[in-house]
């Protein structure tokens, strides 16, 4: 994600609390409370300019979402996108994914979306993926038993990676797609990153993976 | 594999015991005495024409290879292959895959490999398929602990289903590439099938998995 300087960014997060929420280690245990409807939450690490995550709040008004984004300059884009949409359902967090297991309590979560992740491609920083061991387990500390995680990308390299980073942790692979564009797969919302990569030519793959406990 | 009328197959078959072995099952427990020198043996199901193994064979002669082969009117197209290459490490058997554990006693076998396997792209042919779970079942039981099978194909379908199969029985995928001929893989032997549907364009799967006890 570029990173373009704005200085008033972090102004209009703070006129737009309903939006993105702040202090959010305060609602830790609570999120149900910081919705309308107490109904279940699922979360977008790395939401981008928050497409994803709003086009699946309007097409699912039954669940709750939050967008996380570590990049503020990247959460005032996404803002403005929610005060458009005017949805009760969607919110976000600018925050970065390695504090998830102090903004949320075990099984508050119940689904982890993860889309066009960076592909930290050098071995020597694996760490960074947010498919590795370390992130898999701030996962598992939020979600309930067989809590899942659906992760997208167009990058061949970070998906063959996180396939058999998964399966390590003793995750079940529950459904892939190799070509998600061509598949029967319904309903997808496409990503900014999505629309910007498919474009250009690139296959899009999929998985639903699993925690076994 | 197009099956043609070959009366003379099995007349042609028998001429040549030391190439494909006769009466499969009298060996279970001792294979190592049928091959030149007692070293691991890794076997391939479904073998076809036989470049695989007759070239794994060569480029391995530290390892003992079986092609194995349901048609007999394509053993006798793999029984060539070995006449002309007069290898002592390769041998064909005229087998059904489900007959594995009457063939081999548990651990005797050291790797499997599975090559372009038919796809049987149809759900109630499920069964069919050379990754359903029963099919790994006879591969554990031939296999020592950790054993491990290698699988190659173009067929996106089934390399879905076999990923998500391979989970399911609890495997783990230690080894994915998703473009084996623009990987950084080395040594890759050709099959036949491979030749020709990577010529037409199709990319080659391929992933290495292991049983986790
Ligand atoms: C490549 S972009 C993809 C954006 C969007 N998901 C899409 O598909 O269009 C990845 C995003 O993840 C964010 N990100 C990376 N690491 C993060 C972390 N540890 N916590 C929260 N967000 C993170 C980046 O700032 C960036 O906006
Ligand atoms: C599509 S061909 C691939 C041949 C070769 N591996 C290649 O890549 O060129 C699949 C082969 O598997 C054989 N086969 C299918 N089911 C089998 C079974 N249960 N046991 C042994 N061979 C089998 C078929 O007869 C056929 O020759």
């Amino acid at each position: 994600m570029r990173l373009r300087n704005k200085p008033w960014a972090k102004e209009k997060i703070e006129q737009y609390p309903q939006y993105v929420v702040a202090l959010p280690e305060q609602h830790k245990g609570k999120w149900s409370t910081v919705f309308e409807k107490n109904q279940p939450l699922h979360i977008e690490i790395g939401t981008g300019k928050g497409r994803f995550v709003t086009e699946m709040a309007r097409a699912n008004p039954e669940i709750n979402y939050l967008g996380l984004e570590l990049q503020q300059s990247v959460v005032v884009s996404a803002l403005d996108r929610l005060i458009e949409a005017e949805l009760p359902n969607v919110k976000l967090l600018n925050v970065n994914a390695v504090d998830l297991p102090k903004i949320f309590a075990k099984g508050e979560v119940e689904r982890v979306y993860l889309n066009f992740s960076d592909p930290w491609p050098k071995t020597r920083h694996e760490k960074r993926r947010l498919t590795y061991k370390s992130f898999l387990n701030l996962y598992e500390e939020i979600l309930p038993p067989q809590g899942e995680v659906h992760f997208k990308t167009d990058n061949q390299g970070l998906f063959e990676y996180s396939l058999t980073s998964f399966s390590a942790y003793g995750m079940l692979l529950k459904y892939i797609s190799l070509d998600l564009h061509k598949s029967d797969f319904e309903g997808n919302i496409m990503t900014e990153y999505e629309e910007k990569f498919s474009e250009k030519g690139n296959r899009i793959y999929r998985c639903e993976v699993q925690f076994r406990k």
